[in-house]
């Protein structure tokens, strides 16, 4: 369970030096005010019959701090991208330099290439310096200039390696496999009296980090999504008893699925992990398509890669670089057995699979995601220069805050099945709420 | 100030109704929950040093209710777009009319064409009756397949005309102007004891209503802006001594020039209606340009309509239909001042001018936004099942409340300059924090 | 061999009907002419040392006649949609029926659904009768509002059906077997003396029907697969040793592959029917890629699907409904050789694959096939109104033509490698010549 | 009159040096082939009555030569660019670097900034070296990473600095002004003998080159004219007799406002500079568009800038920078001629006002321009290599040819009202074929 003690961000000691930032500490004189050390956001904010407002969970308010711990003269920063591609992981990069560079007059920022694997100089990667003039134009492309690779590194190599470039404050953009790596860095640089920030900046397409309303590349995944699902309605209605399949990502959170579902309301059927379902029996998924069919003559099928799980529990399963559980493929499985039954009942069914991911993920960032990104990069920024360690920046109740990375071990935010989010897909859809489950 | 009080909805009488809705009331049971009455969201967030958390202000949350004030049986609603056209609006259209079929078995919706001017039968505008099929693909396009209008119609001639239709639901998609029209019409009816639930969605591509965080509309009008800013950048990248100039929507919030400026990260200067500046003198805007264009030789000036209005003092004003006051153009005035500025120093200056506003407007949603409508709608439905009116429906901390009407007469949101959001435009743009004023 | 007699195009009978056309037969007057009998275009345009301009072959000119073989009040037209998706079949849906009504003022144009299986009464499919309002809006979504089908059915039936509708213009949008069914019934009706003109409207998205420069939805291809080359260099490019294979459409041609390359200049391979290729030793395509990674790090590699078909020899091969020899799939076979190749060096390699069938071919029409498919939907609708038939519309030297239908049995349009398409392909992949072969 | 004499091409002198380019003089040998000097491309292709093939007309044919003039070591190559942007000068300017670079084994490619105002020494703008590397990525962005400007410079001088810098080819990328100047540049060079290749690559928009099918930038000027036209549509339709005028660009030729017409289908009536017009009377303008509104309520207008310039008579014309007369503005003439007729006639009218020229020009090409930039640039290399001069590359009938410079002094291509394209325009927009004139 949350608490006060839990959400409370660590720091590498006391702040001494004074901001460069020409902030104010008076609201009202049209000039942007420190965030005082203390502010906060409150973690619920739902009121009413059955919710007692006991001592409320408070997270730390992300923003300039008047005071730093570090005397910007002497900071080396570096930033390294981990993980699978997400859009927006080069505005994070841009970001992180132009702010650093104008803000804080911070001039070593070093990008790490290919990401923890550039922290061990065995790679022979060296590390790339950041500049304005080399940021410029980056945050067009999809992709990261730095490239990225899964997968952790001994923390003391990296400890070593970032010891020898002088490094002060290190952001990490990855996921969760990422953010304990942070930590594992962190721990060792602190074992060693080592005053290094490690900030982290959460990476993922899937939005499923806890405690963060919404992560970078998400509402781009689902622009493109809806692109997808378009067409997909288009193959669908142009062929008899047209059915399409898109494989969306969303390893055990649904949340691309559900947002492109609702985005194109053009889904017929939305299955995520977190609905289990069955295939057979009349109350099950191919019970309910066939009377779509029969209804409509074509039907559009969301799947998330991780839905249905337990349905391929037969198969074997293999795990990633980064050591994530790779799914045997819902997306193959659904369209063999669609496919299966169809022709069990002799009936006609033209079923066509789609299965989209690098497509959407190497895009470039879309604006919402663009305007998210130079937000929480800033806020990472501020985070550093004060002296915060072993952090993420995020975002929740629409306010930026800090979070222990810790926090991000409590599980994996999902799709709550009473949300308004999930109503809204059942109505969208049209489809049965359960099926046989 | 805003109390309590002043949040409170009015209602149409006792809800006696049971939903139609196969919802829960129980918790933890994967199946979603009426909203109880008494629900809220709080105002304000923020804790910290100097915010005494005294008697907190609540808005009353949305959401479907376990008691209907109308016996879906009963219902006759209509849905109005008015004012200028605005991404989304066929979305919000298909939504209220897909919520009231498919949720409450409502299959009474018209869309009332041409605006308020469509509540006047002298008119000849017959209402369309809309349908689930009807609504099918418009969310596809821009604009409103309703049609719109500006300006007020005479309360009394469109009760009686709603009466005559038999309408108990009025919803009104519109700005300020079409809101207050809402609120006389409401009056109008209360004063006949007519049992009419005027329930509104605000619509302001400019992103100006108070207590409102986002309206529908704006990420897609910044993502346009976007594009149009990448074009004026290369513009005026393209010649010696390049100026772009885009003046874009905003009349007395500067929210789509600040958005599209951060997003596309391709602007050097931002006017807004919340910024006063001086053009001259060692410290105004022509002078700040002109180091600019000695520096790096182009530039991107955006400008937000609403801008420096008191730099056109002396020039003629006219109201629109709907009684806004009609700007005199602060694009035009800005580039004329621009090229005679460079001309009297005998300086070149390749001055170009952008005006996109219609091409802004008159495009489909972004997922962002279809996602928003979607939501919206929804919300409206059920306020107005509920018997709710003479309330808007908005978001607020990111979740959805309702917000009395008249409320909206307070002012109009405004880029606070102490917020994170202009702090993060100065970075981008690199402008000087005042132009002499 | 082309020869005159070769391309001379069948007619019905005698046309003596006046065309309702106000064109002139004088040049000059600023109003357009008619297209006088015995115009031409000519085939081949190229001159020079050892180019002898013996009897050059003309193509017939495509355009309105002064007379017609058919009573526009008499005429009853249909038109069919067959096989696969292709980008452009709603615009020439659309124009079709706008021409046939607003030109000649046929009002009678019936929409066969779902191919020639909506030529089978038993298929229960209804004719949908096409008007401008119907299409007003079609040619904005990808599809085709009439359906489409796979595979021939009984020409006997379908001239049954045609005559019990009353058509006798039929007009047929499909690829070789479509046009191929097209003669079929027109050589059906023929039999029976009925005055069936059919006329063909080529489709296929890869582009190889022979003695036709372009067919619609080809450069709509290009513009998506460009797209998913972005992305593929962006995840190349993202990981270490990062390879990307991207399959696109060509069974026989390799001109989307082609294209696509050339467009985006991102590949680095390009993998085309024509050009056969070995994967193993020194000068195959594994070593070439091998060379390429050491060198650069990242890799990109297009395969249009009908390449490499002699290295699947050994896989079994499938025909599809329409009687196309299912391919073996080389991108997977490509992609599994590619991964053991680097394997079994000890050598990392990232490959990821990408498969964008669907998604190419559904959207909607760029502008340059909108206007293509306008084009050739005007002159199919002139060439049936004067009587042509078994005859496909194309284009040629940039000129609108009339095509037997026999001719596209002569095989399939393929890319000549000494051709200057071929030779930029290789300056833009910097690829060898030839791979082993 | 166009006769084989004046498509002669002017060359520097004898070919004497072989080219590296790895080609074949022998069909069918899967190698691409040398173009032999001699072989042409026929003018004119279309035959048939009243059309005697006497001595045709025979453009020569571009491609590369076995025989270059240059020895390409000795090779110091220049690129600029001139005029307005244009959607492809960067394809142009990377497509040209490469080719040098790749084909020819030239490394010295300069890329002349800001159009022949760089060749100014006393501009203090210095060439940039053009790599590889440097212009990998540029063909992803709109404008002209070299910059531009407008006007001619002295040709001394030019020639001088061309001298000095070494340069022997000089690639000209711009309109009719620019080639005059690169014309006249050639003039002073021969006249000092020195051996410089000047070769043009047309560069306009509007499409309106005499002897050039299409150039580029043209089909993507379409493709954003088309997004615009459906915003038109969407305004028109968004308010009771809704009349959105959009002005598009085409100074002398219609060709983007009717291929945006055709494209989009949603124009109503399109005024182009070849189509005299009338406003008044009962065959005017106004009457036809009173017409329309009367029928259905609202009216998209297309606009050629250059259209209806009799009508504007009598306002003042101004010459711009490149000596092209510049018009009085059509678009707002037209738009307070409407407003005031409806005015007059006390009919509402909702007039909305488009020009988006400098959105229109200023983004990347798309994909068919993309491909006809790279071949362009081919060709300008091969034929520069060769010892062509005072020549321009352009595509005819589909097939790349050389053209003298001096026959673009002949005129501007315009629509032809008799051809197919004007008739098709006539058909998607309903309007007469004649206001009043």
């Amino acid at each position: 369970m949350l608490t006060n003690e839990s959400v409370k961000v660590r720091s590498l000691g006391e702040p001494r030096f004074p901001s460069p930032l020409k902030l104010s500490t008076t609201p009202g004189d049209d000039v942007a005010d420190f965030v005082p050390e203390g502010a906060g956001i409150l973690y619920d904010i739902e009121t009413g019959p059955g919710r007692p407002l006991a001592e409320p969970v408070v997270f730390e308010r992300a923003g300039p701090r008047q005071k730093l711990f570090f005397d910007p003269a002497q900071v080396r920063a570096a930033i390294v991208t981990c993980g699978g591609l997400c859009p927006g992981l080069n505005n994070v990069i841009r970001s992180v330099c132009v702010q650093m560079w104008y803000l804080y007059g911070v001039k070593e920022v070093l990008g790490i290439r290919n990401g923890y694997l550039g922290l061990n100089p065995a790679s022979g990667l060296e590390p790339l310096l950041l500049t304005p003039d080399f940021v410029d134009r980056i945050h067009k492309a999809g992709g990261t200039v730095l490239g990225s690779s899964r997968g952790p590194q001994d923390p003391a190599v990296s400890v070593d390696y970032l010891s020898q470039l002088g490094i002060n404050i290190l952001f990490c953009v990855g996921g969760d496999g990422t953010q304990r790596g942070a930590l594992a860095i962190s721990e060792e640089a602190r074992k060693r009296g080592m005053a290094l920030a490690v900030v982290g900046i959460p990476k993922t397409i899937d939005n499923d980090i806890p405690y963060v309303s919404r992560t970078f590349g998400y509402t781009t995944a689902i622009d493109k999504a809806r692109e997808v699902l378009d067409c997909a309605h288009n193959e669908a209605k142009g062929a008899p008893n047209g059915i399409s399949i898109v494989k969306l990502m969303g390893r055990d959170s649904g949340f691309i699925a559900a947002g492109a579902t609702l985005a194109s309301q053009e889904a017929n059927f939305c299955l995520i992990p977190e609905l289990p379902f069955r295939l057979d029996g009349n109350d099950g998924f191919l019970a309910a398509l066939k009377r779509r069919i029969e209804r409509r003559g074509h039907a559009v099928i969301v799947v998330a890669e991780g839905a249905g799980q337990d349905l391929l529990a037969s198969e074997p399963r293999e795990r990633d670089a980064s050591g994530n559980v790779k799914h045997a493929d819902i997306g193959l499985f659904l369209r063999d057995r669609v496919v299966a039954f169809f022709r069990s009942l002799d009936m006609q069914a033209n079923v066509k699979y789609f299965d989209p991911s690098y497509i959407i993920r190497s895009v470039p960032a879309n604006c919402e995601d663009a305007l998210l990104c130079d937000h929480l990069a800033r806020h990472a920024v501020h985070a550093a220069m004060a002296g915060k360690t072993e952090v993420m920046v995020g975002v929740w109740n629409s306010r930026f805050i800090h979070l222990p990375i810790p926090l991000i071990a409590t599980g994996r935010k999902k799709i709550n099945l009473e949300s308004e989010l999930w109503a809204s897909v059942l109505v969208a859809t049209g489809q049965p709420a359960r099926f046989g489950v």
